[in-house]
């Protein structure tokens, strides 16, 4: 026989089944390590990132360089400095910091015929990471998935391309100083949009959980194709309330800095609902302070009286997540018509009351569906590193597993171990 | 224009969006509502049932009468008497005596800047059960998702269709009874298997998690078409391993009971591992035991070799659920054996160690990744109430939001609340 040429192979799934394989390898390893072995790989990727920033700075001009075309906060957000890899390594020195979850003891009691029931902590298995082009994600959740004893399969977005493969080379040696499997933390290393699809859909053998991170249409893409569990948040549409019985110099300090702190990120207030009850002294305030931190007003017609500048708000405007300088203001009846708002127009991610009265507040947390329900404080604290959390992979807008900010306990399951001395069933 | 025929309508999307609309807002009212309104719900469902048992036992002949094609175990599963009805009362009665998890301080924790943030545990929402031809799931899978803040969609098997709609208007009596929403506790009024496709399929703005109760490809099917999340077991395919270190006379009581007590529960065990250090000692005493109670026994060739009538296992029957009274026998190294055997061919329901080496017990404990692993005591205790849960709807094997028995708490998600005093972050 003529030795013809091979027929075509399929690199894209033969390389992702490898990586699959390896993943689940990975796991079974990470699952039963020491904490000071995890440790010691994190703290170890932290010296390697700090030791290598110029070749990332490198490939990080390269990746800049290649994806000129993209628009300017997606730029900032593919960009690196030295501050930036400084910040990713002091990360990595958080997370080495923040307690091990796996193998802590949830919950334990006894039974009646003597057996010991015990619920403690595991881990997830492998968890897939999709996420668009911040190299920062490399580093935080690559080490978030092993402090919590997952393998993790991350594949980023393909402009970060050189930044990720450089982050990670840091990752991987810190897992091998460690006498960790490298495969504990694999990058995809293809841009191919096919592995992509093959990891969500053909997959469900080696993957337990997707974690996607970006904007709405990629967390939608995922939780559309993947055929295991998704933790993903969509958007955050939040709100603060100010009431009737709110202290007006809180209320403009708090709107003020929900709305402008930062504007990109999910927990950034979007629409202020204000107590008809108090248009008359609070709403005008309100408003001109926002207007005069250069912030955009699209108001219903009361909030089109106060002000020449105040744009008239369409429907469309109560659903808007703008992630930027803009906001909508809407009188509303009460704490109740408040709720109502929230219910209809929010996305159950966080929101907050402004009011001096304890009853009203207390009806405002109950009632609103949301992750995080606040009074008193900006919904700007909508984070893991400002519950306390340490680093976080997100915020989940989902109630099913994780709700609120995802850290390493949300990472997690749990088994039951007992206990006996020859107990049989009567 | 002559009056023709109306073009013809779409009975079960109407129909079903109806069901969903009804759900969501019968859990928004639950979401709020007293433990003392919810107990008297299902205490006054309780008494109704009781009171009612006539009926149901009149809609119960005539389901078991067109069902007369329905083989033994599923006609079992299908039939009710007067023991059964009183223990789906009592079952009620037993949740009332549940503690409600809905409002429980999961944690709580104060920040640097004062800010108090507590984890408190709200509902999921709206639950959609379906099942098989098991009339007793209607009233427990109802009371649970009441209990714990639920709104439910039930769906039961088509060959119970009077039976379930006898016990459902006794949980509607009980509702109304309490001035709850008679929606609470939904039961889908048509048979057409096109209800089931629609809301697996196109009701995920209505429901926010399926639970499937039945065999495999109920289940399957479920996780295969169920646009929001699944909680579901696939099947127990557990273990007992006997080693080197067991006493003799324990092994048999456990395994004798752990198989045979009932064999149709997930729980049984299906393979029997023995140490081959014990071998010359344990094996054959356990399988003439086994072969005593009347269990057929399918083993490699140590096994074989014990007694004429134990039959030769093929590969396909380490994978086996038999669900029946047989069981696959199988030597191993040593723990590290079975624990890769059961890595191999479990399940990861449920699997138990029998071994006076408290060392050898830890390492089966930690190593085995099942839900559910024990140390001397009988596979069959997988069971919510024996864990002292109170009633369950199933052992989830997923390791995703639940894992092991689903009770009123695995029905729950949670929320934070932060209560400040006008901070904002820097």
């Amino acid at each position: 026989m003529s030795s013809g040429p091979l027929p075509a192979a399929e690199p894209v799934p033969a390389l992702m089944r490898a990586i699959g394989r390896s993943a689940v390898a990975a796991a079974a390893v990470l699952a039963l390590v020491s904490t000071s072995q995890k440790d010691r790989a994190l703290a170890a990727a932290a010296a390697s990132l700090r030791a290598h920033r110029r070749e990332i700075l490198d490939a990080n001009v390269a990746d800049r360089g290649a994806a000129a075309g993209l628009s300017g906060a997606l730029l900032d957000r593919l960009a690196l400095d030295e501050a930036r890899i400084e910040a990713m390594a002091a990360g990595l020195e958080q997370i080495v910091a923040l307690s091990d979850p796996i193998g802590a003891v949830l919950a334990e009691w006894s039974r009646p015929n003597g057996m010991r029931i015990e619920r403690v902590r595991v881990p997830l298995g492998v968890i897939g990471i999709i996420y668009e082009s911040r190299p920062n994600v490399t580093a935080d959740a690559g080490a978030l998935c092993l402090k919590s004893g997952n393998a993790v399969i991350l594949r980023g977005g393909s402009e970060s391309t050189r930044s990720n493969a450089a982050i990670h080379r840091c990752l991987v040696f810190g897992l091998e100083q460690a006498g960790l499997p490298a495969t504990s933390i694999q990058l995809v290393p293809t841009t191919d949009r096919a592995a992509v699809g093959y990891l969500l859909a053909e997959m469900a053998d080696c993957v337990d959980v997707f974690v996607p991170r970006g904007g709405r249409s990629l967390i939608e893409r995922v939780q559309r194709d993947a055929r295991v569990p998704v933790i993903g948040h969509l958007e955050g549409v939040c709100h603060v309330y100010v009431d009737r019985d709110a202290d007006l110099a809180m209320a403009e300090r708090i709107v003020l800095n929900a709305k402008m702190r930062r504007t990109g990120v999910c927990g950034a207030a979007e629409t202020l609902l204000v107590d008809r009850a108090a248009a008359s002294t609070h709403l005008a305030p309100l408003i001109r302070a926002l207007l005069a931190a250069g912030c955009e007003v699209r108001a219903d017609a009361a909030g089109c009286a106060i002000d020449g500048r105040v744009k008239a708000a369409t429907e469309a405007d109560w659903y808007a997540e703008y992630l930027d300088a803009i906001i909508a203001v809407r009188l509303v009846d009460g704490v109740d018509g408040a709720i109502a708002h929230i219910g209809r127009y929010g996305s159950h991610h966080t929101d907050c009351i402004v009011t001096a009265n304890a009853g009203t507040a207390e009806r405002f947390l109950t009632q609103v569906d949301s992750a995080i329900v606040l009074h008193n404080a900006s919904t700007q604290f909508a984070d893991g590193g400002e519950f306390g959390m340490g680093a976080e992979i997100g915020i989940s807008t989902d109630k099913f597993h994780a709700r609120g900010p995802v850290g390493v306990e949300q990472l997690t399951s749990y088994k039951y171990l007992i206990r006996g001395s020859g107990q049989i069933r009567p």
